[in-house]
């Protein structure tokens, strides 16, 4: 019998890392700290994801782009804040062959803003050119202090960057929007992973930018993680960047930007973690690396020839297995279970008989029996309303999840599950002192403003006891 | 008018470089040598060639992995002819943060042989688990010190490596067969660039194999272009990395390994080079980044609508535009020509009239008249047809630039152009001294001996004058 996974989900670290490494996701042993070796299964579900990712982008208007992996470390150094944020992470090329210095130090990118924007300066002339809006996908590489985990904290990871630049700053605040619609367009809705976007406070800004709205979703064990952030970064870039255009009446003006980062391999952390259950992995369905797998319950020799033709079949249409290895179908259901097959088609002589075949989901474990002219339809049905399942089961736990607090005793006795909903005296700059004191004291965060809807402070900060300025979401971070 | 290109084909360095920067396939002003921007039209031809290639290598049961981009030092130097061979190209990241010493230096991968296979050692223990078929699609990084040119030569590029392992040397020869076919079955005939195949000599080995064998295709001034090449490592790697297997009788043996690298980037190159035209881009259909231009040839109302209905029809099964921008009709002919859009649809009054559209051929500019029900399937049917004919161009020429040569007069004569067969002593290391005479006084460079059919030694080496041991190919190489 093919052993079940030995910590339950409610183990949440030890039951994270050991899907990872039993469905064949990452190895974690590639000797280097933070960079891990991506399996198959990971790499087809990341495929999947960025393809999603980059329709929705392209759809409203984002062209694609690569860009060098390296910033020449005076191009990195034009922003000064940037810089300041994001320098003590980088990793610097200074040598090629046999140590033989480079001319100027390379910076691999750790986000790629003072690289492209470079370009900017050469690519915007007139109105003409705007709005100039583009994506590029690929890794970066940050030389992170914390513990590494894999798909939520690495020195390596695979993410999509998308940098815009417009003529006024309405449009800039409108792309900031629109970049929370392709959140909540993909995000939740093809992956199933539930977010609050936040404002961020004035300390917690990404570095150069004007404002942060960052969507914060949640892990299993209540800690919060944070998922894509966009950003308005005004003419911030602009200046230093020298990113010019001239207006309809022939006057210069700088460029209004924003920057917008999914980042597809921590979205997979979430998948993982929010869809997976006790048996294992659990995908919806677009995502899932196996959509479907054939599993035969008889060594009959009419029933592997059924298998195989349904095989054919099948992957014609959707990422497909099938698993004529000499296992027990009992061990194979578990394993595909393991590894978050979505639908497993089971074979056997009865099925023969009626012309029928059994397709049992991943997510409830519930069977249907389905005639074969209609099979490929049925999958497609059935895969959807997984994927629905998936999204209201994620949904409903997420909302159970934030809390009101008034005071720093219910703060105390609430603390670590979950987002708290507390008075706040401001996210502007006079607020982060008792920002500090809250992460001091309890290890927990503010993460910022809701912004989908205006909530009415009430109540006294529950730090400085000043009058409330605004309704903040608190909680143990990732 | 648009301007067309101001260098004719027949001028190919100059029109190569003009057409890359005009049809907006590259920048070439990042301001770090040997790294460029891609932009939109390149970035979408090469997606398409890679999901073309990776349909093609998981067909044959190659899975996908995604490996770290940085190999530690000392894993880069178990392998001795490995490390001197590629060693003078590497960048290595030395420091992190503000001018911090890394524990180990990183090599960003030049090619990564050693990274992945230290894991093989770790996945490798009985002949189950054999054979082991995996690739990864990502960019390498070599710093050269040859001149750069986009999508030719760069020291940022963007390819596919295939590495497999196996438990007899039989089947590692098999595998190298099955690249080339792979070659043959996506290079070939879905990109339409023409090659031959030849096992390299000795001298010209990929540093750590015991055989390499590489497609050499031509550019139009009759250079020589190495496109993929195959390599059957042996043992070589498996014995100081430690790859071992036990077989059915239980005894440990080391794998035999083979590696494959299709460059993508370098493919482009020959796509650009081998279908364009004076006019500019000409792409396979299946490759192009813009697939169908859709051209209103009046400012009607009733005529933009139509376009904008038909735009909206074709996106939906190809890659498609609109131009509605304010030029004239010849202007935008002019520019979707340049740029390679494989067909174009042009509509004014009269089509509206017959309920028609017309189609227009990028490689041969013939029209052809078609009923608006009939439009995605003529779309189809015009661009395999366009592909064919790309093929069928491409490969006639190149069969047109092979000549024999019999003796060093001929050679002087003939030099330069295409592929010259010649008759040689050996490509065994007692070549060796043949060919770099001849690679000084002509600069040209033996390419090896065709792999598809047996050519009979005949005469003497152009050199040395002994009898002959071989049939070689020379030529001018990029």
């Amino acid at each position: 019998m093919q052993e079940g996974l030995s910590h339950p989900k409610s183990q949440f670290s030890s039951w994270f890392l050991e899907v990872v490494s039993r469905a064949g996701l990452a190895d974690l042993r590639y000797g280097v700290k933070g960079f891990i070796v991506h399996l198959p299964p990971a790499v087809q579900a990341m495929k999947a994801m960025y393809r999603l990712y980059e329709q929705e982008l392209e759809r409203r208007g984002h062209k694609p782009y690569w860009f060098p992996a390296v910033i020449p470390e005076s191009c990195f150094q034009l922003e000064k804040e940037h810089v300041e944020g994001f320098a003590p992470e980088v990793f610097w090329i200074t040598q090629h062959g046999d140590q033989e210095e480079l001319g100027e130090k390379l910076a691999l990118r750790p986000t790629s803003e003072t690289g492209i924007y470079r370009m900017f300066s050469l690519w915007i002339r007139s109105w003409k050119d705007l709005p100039l809006k583009l994506y590029q996908s690929c890794q970066v590489w940050r030389h992170e202090t914390k513990a590494t985990k894999p798909f939520i904290r690495g020195r390596e990871f695979w993410w999509i960057e998308a940098h815009d630049a417009f003529a006024t700053r309405e449009e800039a605040e409108k792309q900031v929007l629109e970049d929370m619609e392709m959140t909540e367009r993909v995000m939740h809705q093809e992956f199933g992973i539930p977010f609050i976007f936040f404002k961020r406070p004035e300390w917690d800004k990404f570095a150069g930018a004007v404002h942060t709205y960052a969507a914060d979703s949640l892990m299993p064990d209540g800690r919060i993680i944070q998922q894509p952030s966009t950003h308005l970064l005004g003419q911030n870039f602009s200046k230093p960047f020298q990113i010019l255009y001239t207006d309809e009446k022939g006057e210069k003006k700088h460029v209004w930007q924003t920057c917008y980062g999914p980042c597809i391999w921590r979205m997979l952390a979430s998948v993982i973690a929010i869809h997976g259950d006790d048996k294992g992995l659990v995908f919806p369905f677009k995502i899932a690396p196996v959509q479907v797998v054939i599993i035969p319950v008889s060594q009959d020799t009419a029933v592997i020839k059924k298998c195989k033709e349904i095989y054919e079949k099948v992957r014609e249409r959707f990422r497909a297995e099938l698993d004529l290895t000499d296992r027990t179908p009992g061990w194979k259901f578990n394993e595909w279970e393991l590894r978050g097959a979505a639908i497993r088609i089971e074979i056997g002589p009865k099925e023969l008989q009626t012309k029928t075949l059994t397709l049992c989901r991943r997510d409830t474990g519930s069977r249907l029996c389905v005639q074969e002219y209609e099979l490929l339809e049925e999958i497609e049905k059935l895969g959807e309303e997984l994927t629905q399942n998936l999204i209201k089961r994620a949904d409903e736990w997420f909302s159970s999840q934030v809390q009101d607090a008034k005071t720093l005793d219910e703060v105390r006795k609430k603390a670590g599950k979950g987002f708290l909903r507390v008075p706040w005296c401001s996210i502007d700059e006079k607020g982060r002192e008792c920002a500090e004191r809250l992460k001091e004291q309890f290890a927990l965060h503010v993460r910022g403003v809701r912004v989908d809807k205006q909530e009415k402070p009430e109540g006294k900060c529950i730090i400085c006891g000043k009058p409330a300025g605004c309704i903040v979401y608190i909680g143990r971070q990732y």
